[in-house]
């Protein structure tokens, strides 16, 4: 029985998310019932069923993913990358230790190998037994799996990806280092010619100075740099944006290269599509201005 | 001193939504203090100082603008409709008591006249004294307001208006008549050739099957209906969408007819541009699907 399962940002049966990074503002959603508490060796993990957003991922206070609306952020932060390169065999994910970009990555026919590096064993673990939907992505011939920090692993690679997908948490915490220059100069290094990557990319409403230095340091690492956002209700204001940056010169990742039949988009996807591709790049004036500067 | 205010929504110094249209979700926003409490005619005021949000008004428990992410709605509401009409002269607005849609009508200089109609004068009192910048749209000479409710006051009116905008709150309490087949067949009727429509159109992420609804009967009423959506940290989910409509066919709304320049968008805008207009369009695929049926 689960029963006697309690979490600090659990009271009164609503769970509150935990405010460091975005100050004054506050998700709390409905809890049925907690169905995982634990520390990991790098972080608090928390795993409950909520009243209207299904099972709920939780880490060090964030949250990560919840069943109802994780499939946008998985879809974008996959598809705008490996539908902007024209023929994506060996694919990395650093992070995603839920499985949510596996199962995105092996949707595309292309794909002869994934590879996963998660620091974190218990986020997979976890995953596997809360949240079937997202770590049916493990279930896959295609898929190699490695517990460790990406930063090691990475460095190990030379020109051994086509696309790297990084899906981080937040840059406090075992996902610090994710956020730093040396990281995506390393990315650049394991890129094959023509690779991709797509990086999480923070929050426009919120880190815009932050989303403005990464952006910055990988204009000095890449020929092509763009930023995109999907909307997600339980990420904190609503939405979350991804870095994509391409190592070959004069590429335009804002157009889908390769694209999906509208009947198989309707199959495949439930957020993205070739339209939501392009939109994704049109930035409100705020963000434009201030990547401008 | 205000000292003495109070508000069932506002504890421990942090405001928490009602989660009456969205069960099991609710934003919270740090209080740094309680600016007016008021029972009006139709509904519970509120407005308070946050702590990194700015002023905050809200009606029946529903946050309905903050300082912090207010542009957002009031130019995507405001343009999306102007810049798809090749010459709006007279403009409507139904609800926008706090002034934000006229400041962005304003911007467009065909406009001769424009009018407001809220039903609760409170809004606009409040809105005069605590928003400041949006109340700055009631300060001009184009700009004539009315009392009264929006229903009736369109009856009146025939052929009178190239664009009509409805600010409104949700279908809950004062706004529930402006979501009705019978108040956009009344809207049709007050257009002048070529008119266009744009209403508040919740969002997609939580009332799916409403904007269904409401775009079937529009389908039934103008030869052109569109729904298109803004991104704003504070609206529940972190979005909020717009029935777009036109009662000239063939007219294509998705991409502006009249177009500022780069520039001129820098000075005017903080979040429409021309990129963003059509980008507003792309709909996720599940909204596609849901609207396609």
């Amino acid at each position: 029985m689960t029963e006697s399962l309690n979490h600090p940002q659990i009271n009164d049966g609503w769970f509150r998310e935990k405010e460091t990074l975005w100050p004054g503002q506050a998700m709390c959603l409905k809890v049925k019932e907690i169905l995982h508490v634990e520390k990991s060796l790098y972080q608090d993990v928390l795993v409950f069923k909520s009243e209207t957003y299904g099972t709920v991922l939780v880490l060090d206070g964030v949250i990560q993913c919840t069943e109802r609306d994780e499939f946008s952020y998985q879809e974008m932060i996959t598809h705008l990358a490996l539908n902007s390169h024209p023929d994506p065999r060996k694919v990395l994910v650093i992070g995603g230790g839920d499985g949510g970009v596996l199962r995105e990555v092996i949707k595309h026919e292309s794909v002869e190998e994934v590879t996963l590096c998660d620091i974190d064993e218990a986020v997979i673990r976890v995953s596997k037994k809360h949240l079937p939907g997202m770590a049916v992505g493990f279930n896959h011939d295609k898929v190699k799996v490695f517990i460790g920090d990406g930063f090691p692993f990475l460095a190990d690679k030379v020109k051994s990806f086509d696309v790297i997908i990084t899906d981080a948490s937040d840059p406090v915490g075992p996902a610090e280092s994710l956020f730093q220059v040396k990281y995506f100069e390393l990315m650049r290094n394991a890129l094959r010619p023509g690779g991709i990557i797509s990086t999480q990319g923070e929050c426009q409403w919120l880190h815009l100075s932050l989303i403005k230095e990464v952006q910055t340091y990988c204009r000095s690492l890449f020929p092509v740099v763009e930023y995109a956002f999907t909307t997600i209700p339980t990420y904190p204001s609503g939405q979350i944006g991804f870095t994509v940056c391409c190592i070959e010169e004069g590429r335009n990742l804002r157009k889908p290269i390769r694209r999906f039949t509208p009947e198989q988009e309707a199959k495949l996807f439930r957020y993205y599509n070739a339209e939501v591709h392009e939109a994704a790049f049109a930035l409100p004036q705020f963000t434009k201005n201030a990547l401008a500067e």
